[in-house]
């Protein structure tokens, strides 16, 4: 339990201050599906770890879609007939609908409306609204505000470009001892969001971060890609290869003050989502468990059914269900630094129980073994035992090769790292040995000399 | 989604007026499992569809029964000393125990009493009794009456015979491309009783007329038969074919003013009950799913462990649970038509599930297809999707050839309708492909031209 | 069945105080894990059940552990200066620390504090303490009688001895129709502790004192062994004959006046799991039925994963989860007779449920037979059925050779007596025959002649 026990050592509070801060960097930052925000955005994470930045020219065939044309953008106003900017995309990129084409013209109130996007219900509030694929401008701007705009004309500007040009991803690849994969993929598209989804952009980066400081099983790839397109890009790029990929999380929206909600890969019952069912159960806050369903973030293209990759999504409030979803609301304050560090620490969790999740077989699997002549058991009987006796008593017990100690530790109601500790101690004393497993055990066992005598012991 | 939407074209107040209007003309026939009673109702319903009689000699053994003795009855009575008819077959068929013995005496009340069948705790309501199998005679009257009766001597008499005759049953059957078949059965032997079984019968009539208004893929066989003895029967005489039967249901007390009740197929997971838990779920009534039980309605005969066919039963309020069951309680007033008609739909319904329920298979099965470029998806980015959209995203995650539109219904918690019209439009838009499923399926492909090309697309 | 007959022929309180008699018979003998206590309470088994007693010799080597030291003890206390015992094993024997060497001396109450046990949150009780596996000495008392002990010295003396000697272990063997076994064993170590687990021995002895008085199906064992080195030991010089083992409980703490709980098999899905929970689910009390784990009673070894026997353990309140476990609080007041007459009425409805538990096949499958021809049915219909013809339903619809008894009763929410005695009536009628099973089947039925003629009938 490495990673946890690094996470553990550090100041808790001091690495969801280091997180906020990092987001706070990113936020001011206009991204898009393409153009140099995102560019910006994956520069600034190269910073701290390793990342490779793939550029594929708009017009690009991937699946049934096409890269689109390359968006950026200088400025954007409404000014009024005083000169005033009454919208301005100086103060906040969100006032600009995403992907707008540059428009200069001078225009009453009339014409101006059809392209103002508001939000009447939170009339403060200023929405976040994108037209990637069908061209067209606008401006978004609180209800307040549009209120407020009198008749007359109004300058109107929008300083963007829409040419041939490139998306660009990143992506960061920590080899293990196999080539058998984790991904951890997370959208960094959003402009001025703070929940959606810088939370998961200095997340993933944080455990990347951890990560990189020491030997692991798997090999970890982390995408930091535009939503959609680039999880479909990245993924017709690399068609071949995603059979390396067992596990896999999207990270997004891990920062506001709710509970946790984790909904399931398309498989449903694969190895991470057990994982993470377990890994939510004893992480100290509430948490649910969601089926999967096809609309949602990127494990909507990870999932589809061509691939039905074993990823599912880690999340706080549940995007769309809370009012500030997609507004100028999800800012700095809606997240937490608290929140922050502790879904790294979840994700810390679900690494180790990966790269410690084994089958292991009991080598006396006739009556129990006598733990006590080996100082594994308490001296004076009629008394409770210990969480950790308990812990190698359900270790050996069910330590057949059929049964993993993730799922040990969820007959047993005892936390992995309980079942994990325990595991380490009876394989020490010679109590326990691994079972071949899948390739990144093999390897793994190689380095170690962990293998399993395979004798018939029946 | 046809019989739904015929359904939902028409006033629902006005088809319910009309099922209540023919119940009310079956309800004076004194009906048996055998004679003119049922000879009589079954030509009624054929006015209405084509209905093939079929007339079973007494004595032909069918299993382990036998045809019984054809019961016919004119008149029965109990006339005080006075000459005044204190029970009077002609007021209510109820009166006399069913398949009684002709009789014709006079004797005392004491001599009479084993003879009358009442009810203590419904001083006011006349119990229906039957004596199918040992000849007997009796009168059936209320406890009130019966206390009413002065000692003295009765003149008794039942005008019935009891002798060689024949079974008689109807049989609607419509066929359909395939002649794989849904069979929906409803027993036509109770007297004077509305919800048990006269709401079956006007259903299953009116569900007939419905159908035969349009083509389908499957063969439609209505039953209407006595109860037990006429399931066997046909299931003797029909032996060799009951392979055909896809799917079935059969229909009792369905016009009370309580919720549904399904009661589950012995299979327990046919397609037939998924379809009725599904429609039952959306069906804006309270409802219940029973597991299967061995005792009830000719279900009984269907599910016997030999043949084991996928029927379930469909009632509202459950019999034997609701004290008018088997009573003269059970009379026109106790069935309304509101509920007459909401049976219906449902029927409708569950026939809309079976005739669409398919297996299809995304062509596009990596990554989401595009559906802006083909305008089935919103232009501006940022809101929510729309519950089109969603069944669309559905459709197209689990149409991997192994998902049908109602599991993809059932997952997704929209209704079948909206799943299956999404479908619809996506393999319009040659997004998805049906799978040759079974025959059904097959020799409804062969119409529409719309077989799956088998490609390998992993 | 039988014994539940047989039981409820007799008097339940009668029972019960007969139990209770027992129990305080056995109750002053201080038994350990080896020794002459263990060995007195055999022979006064062996006064009512056929008995043969094992001596394993020290140093036996069993799988990981070692036959221990015999212990016995004469005498033991600790003497203030005035030469009152102020602690007296001639009192009540659990104030020595369970198989303690003998100690001979003068010392301080500093000195002797480290060897006493008490229990500071009840301060009235003596705490039950052994050490089995580490050569210590000890005594337990209360933790008043502590906190009057003065400053001074004491005379402590403990008169035992623990040498090469014996382990002893009792074994009652019924023979049945087959060869294959039922395994009923209790932990017979305790010294004077009444639920745990004179409540196990007394229902144990009394149900093969209530089995020894006819025939059986299955062969029965039972076991009276000292906690898990009993176990242990009796399995390593039996290893070759466990699979003859179908069915196993082991009994503990079945006397106080707590609801009832199971504890499943490590298997899970034994049929002693399925018996268990239908025989609490009728039985007129609370009952909870548990999930395996490995911490427990002898359960522990039978379930060892190199042996994984289909063994559960029938409690009443849970070991550990009550304040008087393992103290003298865990008297003869702590254990009634009505629960002991009630647990052993479970035992014999489990005797009952695993002798009588068969697949049938029903020999008309097609359609009900005519149950009223043979006098099976009621005669008037229109009335509701009786359980009885219920349950008659019940077992011919599901005896298609797939569902056993058990599972028929289960599945009708009717008492397995009473499917089982519609069976019986059925298969009478020749309207049943059971389907050869397992060899404890086939046995019985060369003894009855009930084989079934496999016939082709679909």
């Amino acid at each position: 339990m490495r990673l946890l026990t690094e996470f553990q050592e550090k100041d808790a509070a001091a690495i969801g201050k280091e997180l906020h801060l990092f987001a706070s960097q990113l936020y001011p930052i206009c991204r898009s599906i393409t153009g140099d925000g995102i560019r910006r955005t994956l520069a600034m994470i190269a910073e701290r770890i390793p990342l490779r930045i793939s550029e594929v020219p708009t017009g690009t065939e991937v699946f049934d879609w096409t890269v689109p044309k390359e968006w950026n953008i200088r400025d954007a106003y409404i000014k009024d007939a005083g000169g005033t900017r009454v919208v301005d995309f100086q103060r906040l990129n969100l006032h600009v609908l995403n992907y707008s084409t540059p428009v200069r013209a001078t225009m009453s109130l009339g014409e101006l409306r059809p392209h103002l996007l508001t939000i009447a219900e939170h009339p403060d509030w200023i929405p976040y609204r994108t037209s990637y694929y069908k061209e067209s401008w606008g401006f978004c701007l609180s209800h307040n505000q549009m209120l407020a705009m009198k008749d007359g004309d109004y300058e109107v500007c929008i300083d963007s470009t829409l040419r041939e040009g490139h998306l660009t991803y990143g992506e960061c690849l920590l080899p293990g001892a196999s080539d058998e994969e984790v991904l951890i993929s997370c959208h960094a598209c959003h402009p001025s969001l703070a929940n959606d989804n810088l939370s998961g952009l200095v997340v993933a980066t944080a455990l990347a971060e951890l990560l990189s400081g020491g030997e692991h099983r798997y090999s970890y790839r982390f995408l930091f890609i535009p939503g959609t397109i680039g999880a479909i890009t990245w993924l017709a790029r690399n068609h071949g290869g995603v059979g390396r990929i067992k596990h896999g999380l999207v990270l997004s929206g891990i920062g506001d003050a709710g509970g946790f909600h984790y909904k399931k890969s398309r498989q449903g019952n694969a190895e991470i989502d057990a994982a993470m069912a377990h890994a939510l159960r004893h992480c100290g806050e509430p948490s649910e468990i969601l089926e999967f369903s096809p609309y949602g973030y990127d494990e909507r293209q990870y999932c589809s059914p061509g691939f039905n990759l074993p990823v599912g999504c880690l999340m706080r409030s549940v995007w769309g269900t809370f009012p500030e979803y997609h507004t100028s609301a999800d800012n700095l304050d809606f997240i937490k630094p608290k929140q922050l560090a502790n879904s790294l620490r979840v994700c810390a969790t679900i690494v180790d129980i990966l790269e410690n999740n084994r089958r292991y077989r009991n080598l006396n699997p006739y009556c129990e073994p006598q733990l006590g002549k080996r100082d594994l058991y308490r001296s004076t009987g009629g008394e409770d035992i210990s969480t950790d006796i308990n812990a190698r008593l359900w270790v050996l017990n069910f330590s057949d090769g059929q049964h993993s100690l993730l799922d040990i530790a969820e007959r047993s109601g005892l936390p992995f790292s309980t079942i994990a500790s325990a595991a380490d101690l009876l394989r020490q004393s010679g109590l326990l040995v691994a079972v071949p497993g899948q390739k990144a055990d093999q390897v793994a066992d190689q380095i170690t000399g962990n293998i399993a005598e395979v004798t018939s012991f029946r």
